[in-house]
């Protein structure tokens, strides 16, 4: 392992009915509060007016940002800033999925930065210690925004997606109610499950050794999304699985995982490339893109992807060689994706080959991208090219 | 699941040499220290010298409590509460094992306390919100105190151990250096193992429903205290072996599998009134009770336990019924121990019957304990008898 810090104050409240405990949470923080959402549909589900009604129990003054994008924008961001500095709000509630999550921590960084909001996206700059805080109350699961101190955000003029990391953002109360999620349509429920297990290989595939406990948690996590997965996504209303899934997501990515080992990410990053030139669903993205970027790896490394062929898919290895073990398991890893319907090429987006050269461009972020097998401009191209 | 909280804000800082870390998280808090230590091992490995070193550097003010017992008595928790008050301390530093840093929890739940301390242990009253913080250095890996807000104190007057949980006695951070671990002695570095496996089996056998996640990340401790405590018994002084366990000890009790499920801990009743009334070290008491404890659940539900044997001890299910594989799971759970040298009867401790009933009345803190299979006086006198 590496020498590690791991620090997360985030407080969970999962569970039916938890909105209940909102007020009390949130006047630890103070009354004037920037209320961030998204395209609308929480006013659907009935879920706005649920939080207006509690804010206004407790006489909070609220100003609205709505419309964050699936993909959220700097653009958006900045209006978020605006709107905090313009009416001197000291508070954030952030209700939505992972993009109205990551867009509230980007403008919690912003306000008591005196520079571009952008150098801290793109960690030019750190996030101030006297970010606003956050609280959120999350409709989706997939990203563990909810409890970690990651944002992703798209500067959309330049077609580049960005993202960065600092405890000084991570939310102070995240509210998980699973029942907030049974009106998720099927397609964002399986981005979602893709999502949370992308984010278990990210940091299983890591460049450290002696990590055998923070592997077979990653494989415990992979192993519930894969038996709850196919249900869920044949009975959208289910509760049980609904509250499953939101724990997997959290867990995903919350920094378990993650302790003591170099993470890899590169899959991450080359979808971010993808999804900045083309705004399409980060995990629909990611099934594309994961098990191209894992046959590239077992081709140099095979020894983990066959430890998760073995462990997560219960492949046999009697008689076969790592190389053989791993090329089953991404089978098995593609035929599970396909079974509850993930896209399988970027040519289902519309994506043809007309802009690799710049999703590639805007993947490498230094001359090696990665930490388990660290990929140069080539090994991108070829990821993208085999991915469309 | 149960609805659930979970915040768990203390910082960890895991690795080699991360004492150098101790001033700057002390002065974030005060100089006025209570020194709280056990027996003297940590005088041995001259991790007394480098703390004191370390303090002086930021010009503390240090008061001590050394002598701390195995089973911490509430005699000692009241020497402490008076230090704090007569020297006007702000904060306790805790440096040593689980006892230590149990020990240092009633303290600081002591200190703004205007009643009797033994209230709180026994969970008649709470915890105070401005309990004094606490930061801790562990020097073995097992009761994962480092992580939580637990405290198990000792009457020994009335012959009496009772527990408490609180947040507010959480550590603020807590130095978890391998190294430190090094020098623990064969005997502890099984009871170590032996007691994370139990903190899993409290929490994997719930009352509750639908956890599969929780029960998952379960086994993978399970597994990896397996896998690591065999090699480490036979190598005390190999680092990598000591840094998995010690983050096995952590992650088994933090919370993580605990959430959204109602736990067992019947077992750990049962063991602190043996090691109330006979003062035998915990884990060895864990190692003798358990797998009758086990035994007598098998008979009443059999299906975690045979889950377990599957999952955890690879029994092949083919044609078994759930009580086949739960009494072969038991087996393999007794093997294992008695591999790495846990003792099995606690006439090896020269407990005889004679203080069965005493045992019995002590670990009936109501008319049943334990959730995932109550038990009665008759079936913990019975749990008991077996155990000789």
């Amino acid at each position: 392992m590496e020498n590690f810090e791991f620090h997360n104050p985030t407080k969970i409240l999962f569970g039916k009915g938890q909105i209940s405990n909102l007020k009390k949470e949130i006047t630890a923080y103070g009354k004037r509060i920037l209320l961030v959402y998204g395209g609308g549909s929480i006013k659907k589900i009935g879920l706005y007016d649920k939080v207006i009604r509690e804010l206004e129990e407790i006489d909070a003054y609220i100003v609205e940002l709505g419309g964050v994008e699936p993909n959220p924008r700097l653009t958006t961001v900045n209006k978020g800033i605006n709107l905090i500095r313009d009416h001197q709000l000291d508070f954030i509630l952030a209700v939505g999925g992972g993009s109205v999550l990551d867009c509230a921590k980007a403008i919690a960084a912003g306000v008591p930065y005196h520079g571009d909001l952008w150098d801290i996206v793109t960690n030019k700059a750190k996030a101030p210690s006297n970010s606003v805080p956050i609280g959120t109350i999350i409709t989706i699961a997939g990203t563990g925004s909810e409890m970690n101190g990651n944002s992703v955000i798209t500067n959309w003029e330049t077609k580049t997606k960005a993202f960065f990391n600092s405890n000084h953002v991570l939310p102070r109360f995240s509210i998980l109610d699973p029942e907030l999620t049974l009106s998720v349509p099927r397609e964002q429920t399986i981005y979602g499950s893709v999502d949370i297990m992308a984010h278990v290989f990210e940091q299983y595939f890591h460049a450290s050794s002696n990590a055998p406990l923070q592997e077979r948690i990653g494989e415990a996590i992979l192993r519930s999304v894969i038996e709850t997965a196919p249900k869920l996504v044949e009975d959208l209303n289910n509760y049980k699985y609904r509250e499953i899934m939101l724990l997997n997501g959290t867990l995903a990515l919350n920094g378990l995982t993650g302790m003591g080992v170099n993470p890899d990410w590169s899959t991450h990053l080359i979808e971010h490339a993808v999804s900045a030139v083309h705004d399409i669903p980060h995990g629909g993205g990611i099934a594309i893109i994961a098990p191209h970027w894992m046959e590239h790896v077992a081709a140099v490394r095979p020894e983990k992807v066959a430890q998760l062929g073995v462990r997560v898919f219960d492949l046999d290895p009697t008689g076969k060689t790592d190389a053989q073990l791993a090329s089953e398991a991404i089978q098995c890893l593609r035929e599970f994706w396909a079974s509850i319907g993930a896209p399988t090429k970027l040519s289902q987006y519309g994506i043809d080959d007309k802009e690799i050269e710049l999703m590639t461009e805007r993947a490498m972020l230094a001359d090696r991208i990665g930490n388990y097998v660290p990929l140069t401009h080539k090994d991108v191209k070829k990821i993208l090219r085999n991915s469309l």
